[in-house]
């Protein structure tokens, strides 16, 4: 008999929060690298730039000026991908010409008063001030809009080009793909199997131990059977919750304290501050707050674009985009990489 | 009135091809960009590289020997994502762990001996032998594998390790993600409208010229109604011809012709080798020869990564990882910018 080895043989894994297949390659890591390599991220961010924008105090490129704020910060972004009022495009007759209107406000918060610290480095208390804030932004956004997007584009890698700590939300008119899909999704598992999808998943998971990376009474953090990037993982809660706004006092600390157990380990793996995108996925709001949304379960994704090291990316490229996502490692060869670092404070900046 | 300036206002778009929207916002152009600048390509490529494992008469990595090629070369991949003899993983009982196996192959196809051109500085004799090889390449693989995909990773930016003009053809016995959905959108098209997607979209787009950026008597190149990437184009046959397998001698040669074209272009606009993936995508093969597949037309996807310059990238991040795709010009900004520079030679590398 020839048995599977899943770190020498390639096979397909099944996303069912998308419905797609992803190709694991795992023997490909072997390949030598010769291709281009990153910068590390900067090293030396002064705690205050007269010259930042994001900074107390600062004046914008709109001649706005900050409040003197000593914890999170929120305002309208100063160039924002959607405005609430954009007129309606019509509609052409043409099947292949389609376009509808869209509406919406993208705003930015600031986590910390200081540039030098990041979502790790900062004090429980302060985590849990974002949290609430994250959670009085879908409130008040999502009373009317249908999905407010929770996101974080973390390091120069991953196209933010501000160091200070901070994350953006975008509330829209409409249900972009991505949650329509795993709406889809989880909706259609639930119908199957009478349980969210989710929920179980986390179960699951929980029982299995192979792809945890950080775990509280309340929390789950692991690399997802089916992750596409390396280093990707997903958390959420244990209980079935539907939105950031649904958990309690106790949720939000757990959330913050596994939030920070996980990024350092994200911080220890390669020793530099991890670039990555993140966001929040919830049941829809403003329309579908009436609605039975039992199918969905709250949860985060972090995509990091880094493969080999600090300073080699994965290349999502060509065969990728044109036909499938593909991996170059398991996902339990990188949760049990992952494991040994959670010792804090092997790589952290001076607060 | 208020209408929609569509340089102005952000609305929605959909990209028939894959059953999703894009949200395109061009008033984003405006925003400065202090982010990430990437290094432009290497000038100075040496013809030929003693230490190029693709170079002809070189030993590669694996110690296999290049023959002394003088026109395209084919080999095995020596890191093959997919290998003809995986073992099938078996399958866990549990729906929200399901894998499959993935058996195929991987080639690496040398355009040229040469490895300071690229196909726009090649002759077109040269290009027409390239084109003759990815049908060849369809034909031989196609017999048994449902798909075989053709693509090139342009540059560094794109993932590319060598300078050395190549791309890869990676064949498998699955029809990958992107395939299937474009393969169901055909289909219902078709089965709603009566004629083929695609070949329909390519006449309409040559009635309405605002997004055309290079087209002949047999081919045409636009910037897609529905594109995402800034510069992403569509390259397309008028014919109804289902794979590149069956493009006529005369089609071969004006494919060659309308790509030189399409890429230099490309190259002036930014003025260097400009980077990009692209890929072929025709009707399935294998066991789909024997099926119906009228709703499908032979297409051609460049994903180019810039947005602004040379050197400063569109990153596809945050929210369009976690929500939804976001572009910050227009398509039909993008088809005018490119129109002035189709003048050869502008940019041109010594050949
Ligand atoms: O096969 P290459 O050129 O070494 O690798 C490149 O293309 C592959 C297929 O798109 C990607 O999986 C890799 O991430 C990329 O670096
Ligand atoms: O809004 P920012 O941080 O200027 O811009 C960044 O995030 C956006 C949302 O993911 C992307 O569209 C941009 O490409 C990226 O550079």
């Amino acid at each position: 008999v020839f048995c599977l080895n899943p770190s020498d043989h390639q096979h397909l894994r099944y996303n069912p929060l998308r419905d797609t297949w992803v190709l694991v390659s795992a023997h490909r890591m072997k390949r030598p690298w010769a291709g281009q390599v990153e910068k590390p991220p900067e090293e030396h961010i002064p705690r205050y730039d007269p010259g930042n924008p994001l900074c107390p105090g600062n004046t914008r490129a709109n001649g706005k000026v900050n409040s003197h704020y000593d914890s999170t910060y929120v305002f309208e972004n100063d160039f924002p991908a959607l405005q609430p009022d954009a007129p309606d495009p019509g509609s052409d007759q043409h099947p292949l010409f389609q376009s509808k209107a869209a509406r919406g406000v993208c705003k930015v918060m600031c986590f910390h008063p200081w540039s030098d610290v990041t979502l790790p480095l900062m004090k429980m208390h302060e985590v849990v001030k974002v949290i609430d804030k994250w959670a009085g932004l879908v409130e008040e956004l999502g009373a009317t809009y249908p999905w407010v997007q929770i996101f974080e584009n973390k390091g120069a890698m991953m196209g933010c080009s501000n160091p200070h700590p901070h994350c953006q939300v975008w509330a829209s008119n409409f249900l972009p793909n991505e949650p329509a899909l795993s709406d889809r999704c989880q909706r259609s598992y639930y119908q199957k199997h009478g349980e969210p999808m989710l929920q179980q998943y986390a179960r699951q998971e929980a029982e299995r131990k192979e792809r945890v990376v950080v775990e509280s009474p309340d929390w789950l953090a692991v690399v997802p059977y089916w992750a596409t990037w390396p280093y990707q993982t997903l958390l959420l809660p244990r209980r079935h919750v539907l939105r950031i706004t649904d958990l309690t006092t106790e949720e939000r600390e757990g959330l913050a304290d596994i939030m920070r157990r996980l990024l350092t380990k994200y911080d220890n793996l390669f020793e530099i501050s991890f670039p990555y995108s993140m966001g929040w996925h919830g049941a829809p709001t403003g329309p579908h707050l009436k609605e039975d949304n039992s199918h969905w379960q709250l949860h985060a994704h972090y995509y990091p674009p880094l493969l080999r090291s600090a300073m080699v990316k994965k290349f999502m490229v060509g065969y990728e985009m044109l036909a499938q996502e593909q991996r170059d490692l398991t996902p339990e060869q990188v949760s049990a990489e992952t494991y040994p670092c959670e010792n804090p404070g092997l790589y952290s900046r001076e607060t």
